[in-house]
């Protein structure tokens, strides 16, 4: 089986990623590659790295190139997706859409967390989307025709925090999740803080209090919880290009043994193939670490207990292009489709880098 | 007047900047540096930058040695400094100690945090030792003949949440504070670890959840506080040279207005020449970073206001190696001795960089 | 002697740059930053490392607001400063030239170099014009009224060589010089390509066979060697913020030796007090090194000798941000205005960092 | 097919890089990794990306665990492979040694470049080891049982200047190659210079005029050429940990047309898998680039003309662990054992890093 697929937004560090992978995907051909702004002008013009592996052209952004790919994937800013995938959806194509327009369940969260005037104009296909992130939503994912592909920073702080929730641990103050991510988060039309002298040797905060993936976070633990889940999180842009790394303190009433969180850790994620735990006694890496991941669709996950405090302390690392976007869409995409969950994606991290 | 200077373990990071402050320090002469790897060798074969600064050459560390200048500044391993203390102290030099062993009050307290198998031997003299934050200790510091200078992550920590302590806002689960800092805070002496193609591209978590440096900062706090405060400190290690940036959670029963804060903030460090509160609503650093005090002695302290959640959380950005101890070190001498507090640290921070 | 300044252009880098030198200058009061962008707003926000140390707010750039000044610093454009600079220099206003309008003594090498479609259109104040490197045109700066301060990459290929071309050695095969820049050189107006993601990790070439520092080297090194010499120059952008280095390759028909050299270097430059002759036989910099020249004005010189092939490689490295450009003009403003030639410039080099 | 393999000296960077991509090779089994320093522990905890990849523990090494491969990759410092070699040769296991022991054919090479006290005491042996170069010595490594794989930056440096060296170009002064690397290619035992906060901001050159890998370019342009080639070369250290780019700059008597250059590159190169000539009008990669070769084994050439001068300018950029090492070995083991070229070797290089 090769299925068409096309990458509408296809210049920027996630477009560029999808492509990266899907060019060594060997159940799927890449047709297409949209850009509005290098439209004309070869993939590998924009992505250097892709010199020698696609001789594509990028094409004017319009619905109808899409709908000649049997799979697309979309690449598009937050609000421009949810003029894409009604028609697409309709016409049968399926659809991995890597912004935020179909992620949360509720229409009028899309006015709080996103500033959309209205709440989402399309409340049944939010019901339809599956949020995509297969280690929660394995079985949702199989045949799936529209798949909300998560957040970066949201997908390190779910899959860290979701045993938790899970197992009743998130009941008292609301987990502090402490979140760092390297300026490719920041996408490819960078603005002048984005610049390489002002954005090396930054550590700094932004959206402190209320970024938007704190919907998400909210939603999905909440879902693994039976009830409703706040979390306080807050990001910092690091020196980093790749990578998110993310911190969670929790209060507990009643600390776990390390036998208990390991316990917990295993039951969610003891078969996926892309979780490590990373809790060790010896070694340069005892804990989860951006550097060990990069190239990589891993999510590393680790904790420690704080028994002076009974804080327990998790930690997850990703690389934000292939596990906070590009791969994870492609690993939702497997699983959608029935090919090896990791097909495309079995890459060693590269390190030391 | 102009005061002779030793600086003990002048071969290090904190050496190197002690160097490079004091030889601009117009009230100060360098009358020996002492390094037991490099003695005999011009100091600026060690710290290249000093080149056609100084002539001196590094000498054998020997208390005799230190007991030939007024002021001796120790940048020593925690647990040699004690070894150091008593002697120098009781002759007579005004000791700037750069190492834990006097900062805390309790003797008992290195047994818990840094291992020692004994209480403190001296705890008389502990008691002596002012803690040389000058922001919090300035009157005691006056005529100062034993100073024990805070820790550089210790530093950033209390002094974010120093107002709130003195307004009793510390009074719930205790707050969080996940912090950041470069490689040179590991000193010069690296392990494995520190090595450039192992320490770049990293956030890793150390010591996340029993770090020395909470003793001194529940120490403090408390102080402040008038009452026992706890604190869950989890720092981290990111890919900067220079640079420490701690980020405070602190759930709180009513929330303060920004005004309240901007008032508590400014009631505490309204008259210090050394700290900038950041908090901007335009411009491209609207909150801390640690790029805008590289080089310099400077404290940037910020803060948001999180009412969906009922958290302050507070911001603090420092070079670890000027104000996380070097520079802190001449300021406390500076008060100390009399002169301008900013005496040999007028710097404007440098960049970008 | 206070003298009112105006930074013209001061939002850039190099703007940045002079504000934090002069607003920590002794003669100088910084009385106009001016910005087309940012006009109306605190310079602060645009350099936030200044916070603290000025209340100025940006202003429109125009001739008049500049004629109030005594001295005027043009951090602008090539292209740019020739609009002001007559009107400025028959005023009486001093002009320090940041840009290349009045680098070049031909006025036809504006055509060839940069694309001028006309000859100079002020031939007169081309020759009028100093060029601003101290070491080399001391004299001439005294009392001077307008400078061209010399490129960043000029300055340090330049210096480099000189001994050699004065002393006849550039005679043979034209030297390749082999430089390396960090990202400040390409200004805060960043492309695509100066964005952090795409600057990270980058070794390239850039205009590798004919940059416009071209011209001015080789006006310099003729003007040294009494005689036409020509430069084989290629700049490579690399990973840094700030710092060049250049590396020269030189055949000669006799190669010096090291005694030679040490001669050439120190009858050129014995004197100068932003000169540092780095060639060491021990230490862990025994050549020239970007790190240990960082935020200072120094001009870190090292050489080494080819007996095999009968080659002189010779080194240089410089901030470009303070010797490449804002610290360069304040030098040579300092000897063109009788102020000691190290005024606001005595910064120790920032190392680590 | 599945062979055998033994990675010797397998806790360094080389050696990681060899154990990532021999895991992924479909024709091999990893049976076994030595490290003194590590004897007895996980691989994982020395290399953490490779957890989950591997339960292999390091071994002590030593000849008879090796002998129970097939194939043995030996990343060992130079001096020490020459113990190993020849007991392995005999035995009849393969060996790919990626120290420089077995590179060089003439044995008193080793007294001048590498200071041994004698000419090489295995002159035969020499003799029959193959450069592992697969595009200049494809068809002796058919069969090959001993090969000594390139340095790191010989690989570049003798690519860049192949073509010019086989059609006649390098006949007059010899070509600077100036050189620029990552600390990965310091190796994993560093001393004080390797440690992140000594390494980072760095431009220095090293070893200017006598580096050891002059003998192998110059062998191999000598074999191009016809005749004897010498070359100025100058590496330097600067702040990348993985990647190589050269730059050669050569004067000739009469400048090729464009047209000739990428005729003489395409005539050497056209057939090859991993090299691509990057030279373009358009796009944001015009000339190589270190940045698009991470994690791959590509050497990306380029060039420009410099009419002016009579100047060919040639650029290599590679990635020093996997071309200029580990990826070189394996592909050189390919051609060696009938695999395809590229098995194992298929990475798309890995961009934005």
């Amino acid at each position: 089986m090769t299925l068409r697929t096309c990458v509408v937004g296809a210049s920027g560090f996630v477009g560029g990623e999808l492509l990266r992978i899907l060019l060594q995907h060997s159940g799927v051909e890449v047709v297409c590659a949209t850009s509005r702004k290098f439209k004309g002008e070869y993939v590998y013009r924009v992505h250097p790295h892709l010199r020698g592996f696609t001789q594509l052209k990028f094409v004017e952004p319009t619905i109808d190139a899409a709908l000649k790919a049997d799979v697309v994937f979309l690449a598009l800013p937050h609000g421009e997706s949810v003029k894409w995938v009604p028609k697409l959806y309709e016409s049968g194509v399926a659809v991995f859409d890597l912004s935020a327009d179909f992620r949360l369940k509720d229409p009028n969260a899309y006015v709080e967390w996103y500033k959309w005037p209205q709440p989402h104009p399309y409340p049944d296909l939010l019901q339809k989307a599956v949020y995509g992130q297969p280690e929660l939503h394995r079985n949702e994912l199989v045949g799936a025709k529209l798949v909300a592909v998560p957040g970066c920073m949201a997908t390190a702080s779910i899959l860290m925090l979701a045993p938790l929730a899970k197992h009743g641990l998130l009941g008292g103050a609301p987990p502090v999740v402490d979140a760092k991510i390297g300026s490719s988060g920041a996408g490819a039309e960078g603005s002048i803080v984005d610049l390489h002298s002002y954005r090396t040797y930054v550590v700094r905060p932004y959206e402190p209090v209320h970024h938007r993936h704190i919907a998400e976070i909210e939603q999905e633990l909440s879902l693994l919880a039976g009830k409703k889940i706040r979390v306080a999180f807050t990001p910092h842009a690091v020196d980093l290009v790749r990578g998110i790394f993310a911190t969670g303190h929790t209060y507990v009433e009643r600390l776990p043994t390390e036998a208990d969180m390991w316990k917990m850790y295993r039951a969610l994620f003891g078969d996926s193939k892309f979780i490590r735990i990373v809790k060790d006694r010896l070694g340069i890496a005892r804990y989860p670490n951006t550097k060990y991941v990069i190239g990589s669709n891993f999510v590393d996950l680790g904790f420690e207990l704080d028994p002076r405090l009974n804080r327990v302390v998790t930690f997850a690392a990703i690389d934000n292009l292939v596990r906070g976007a590009a791969g994870q869409a492609v690993q939702a995409f497997n699983v959608a489709f029935g090919f090896p969950e990791d097909e495309g994606l079995r890459y060693i991290p590269l390190a030391p880098v």
